[in-house]
């Protein structure tokens, strides 16, 4: 299934992507939850009159609304570094020994479609197309033998980065969290839908040149050890974002490197989960 | 004025704490906001009549309630290291040019009088004395001669790290990001009452021995600085939370480090804020 963070004209709505468009799930019943976040909270009850909400008309067609994140405000998003063995080696280090995780902190999440900034105080910024995990029931110490069943479903993203600020400190944060620099979507595509999420295609295009290219099963950490190394640490949360890392291809390792400008379209492609686009905006 | 998140039996509430205990603001008015970020956020259309509160009799006894932390689940939590010149003297680094940023995940934020936990993961527990802004109006580009005006309060805060965890990676955030490993409170001060910031005496304590003791007029990065370094990537909204740096005295800077056991009890004290206090828990 499909599902996707809406507004059609009436502020975000939560609903269903289908073959007819869009079914809006506050049509289908208002006792269904509102929020994307509430509705992975309540799954287990509310899955079956989803999946029979999937049967009906659509009430809109998909290009006459606007898709907002999935998730617009996740309680975290949490980024992996130095995950695919090609963008390692165009970052001149070395494999990780363990996972290396930072924060997208939650202000930076936009939507599929919409503009993101190059602001004043950036002279670079770059794009890395990724897979994101959106977390399910969630919980803590989660095992890897456990952590398929924690995952809600996949969607596309970009880890979008001021590379300047990056790394004019050690600590990336910062410059991984600037407003709309974490785009997602355009809808989950639930776990059961996807099947192995280590079995895909990613690109990364900048104005229609394919600029990173790979398959999730490059993955150096899974996605399965990846949900059992940070439940280590925090308590996952239904609706939380994992940006699972990037292939090599970014602009800052080109050879010279090159900077994002604006008017430039940056779009990411993940076989099964669709694409998402977006228009570099100077602010 | 000192606000508080507390629970009196009936789950969460925010309050005025006044001399004589805490005055519910839901009994107040039933229109005054319910959490403590929709009270920073309506706070130009309620703080005449917050300010009148003050003056009603306490509903509760203050021992009689259970504080949590008076913005119990942040939109984001940001913390600043490095930040104390005698702290960077005992971590064997140079002053940092830039200010040097990691994330504390929401889900880490726990109650001022809490327990903290020693997961089974982890050797090293460590604590961080800290000064912790609340953000006001917030927004985005503050200039740092508007800074002021943008911070809601003041109130203490333990930066409690998993040391060996924050090291095994180049990047902090997972380290610090435990569940529980965020305390704050025990209240609000807003920042009318506090002052200046940057003239507080601050302690951190371990089973009654002072460990670190310094005043905020020795942060490298004052507050204003820090929102408006901060600001110029995010939008700071009301209620997040800034950690603004530790000073010299944390367990893994002894000479040999000593690392937090299940039974320690760290308090940090901060003047004009009241303090926190938390015991060890293996879990």
């Amino acid at each position: 299934m499909k599902l996707a963070t809406f507004d059609a004209g009436e502020g975000p709505r939560i609903g269903i992507v289908t073959d007819g468009g869009v079914v809006d799930l506050a049509l289908v019943s208002p006792r269904l939850p509102a929020t994307m976040i509430a509705l992975i909270a309540a799954w287990d009850e509310v899955k079956d009159d989803v999946a029979a909400a999937a049967g009906v008309a659509a009430h809109h067609a998909l290009d006459k609304v606007r898709l907002l994140a999935p998730v617009p405000r996740p309680g975290k998003a949490m980024a992996i570094g130095l995950n695919y063995a090609d963008h390692i080696a165009e970052s001149g280090q070395e494999t990780p020994k363990s996972q290396l995780w930072f924060a997208k902190v939650p202000t930076c999440i936009n939507a599929p479609y919409a503009d993101i900034e190059i602001p004043r105080t950036s002279n670079f910024v770059d794009y890395e197309a990724e897979m994101v995990a959106i977390v399910g029931k969630g919980g803590r110490n989660i095992a890897k033998e456990d952590a398929p069943a924690a995952v809600f479903g996949y969607c596309c993203g970009n880890d979008a980065t001021a590379r300047d600020w990056q790394f004019r400190s050690p600590q990336w944060t910062l410059g991984k969290s600037f407003d709309t620099h974490g785009p997602i979507g355009p809808w989950i595509v639930t776990a059961d839908e996807v099947g192995d999420p280590h079995a895909l295609e990613i690109r990364g295009l900048v104005n229609g040149e394919v600029r990173q290219h790979s398959n999730t099963r490059h993955l150096v950490f899974s996605v399965f050890d990846q949900i059992a190394e940070l439940s280590q640490a925090m308590t996952l949360e239904p609706g939380d974002v994992i940006f699972t890392g990037t292939p090599g291809g970014v602009g800052i390792a080109m050879k010279p490197p090159v900077a994002l400008k604006p008017g430039d379209v940056v779009r990411v492609e993940i076989e099964k989960l669709g694409h998402i686009e977006a228009k570099m905006a100077a602010v």
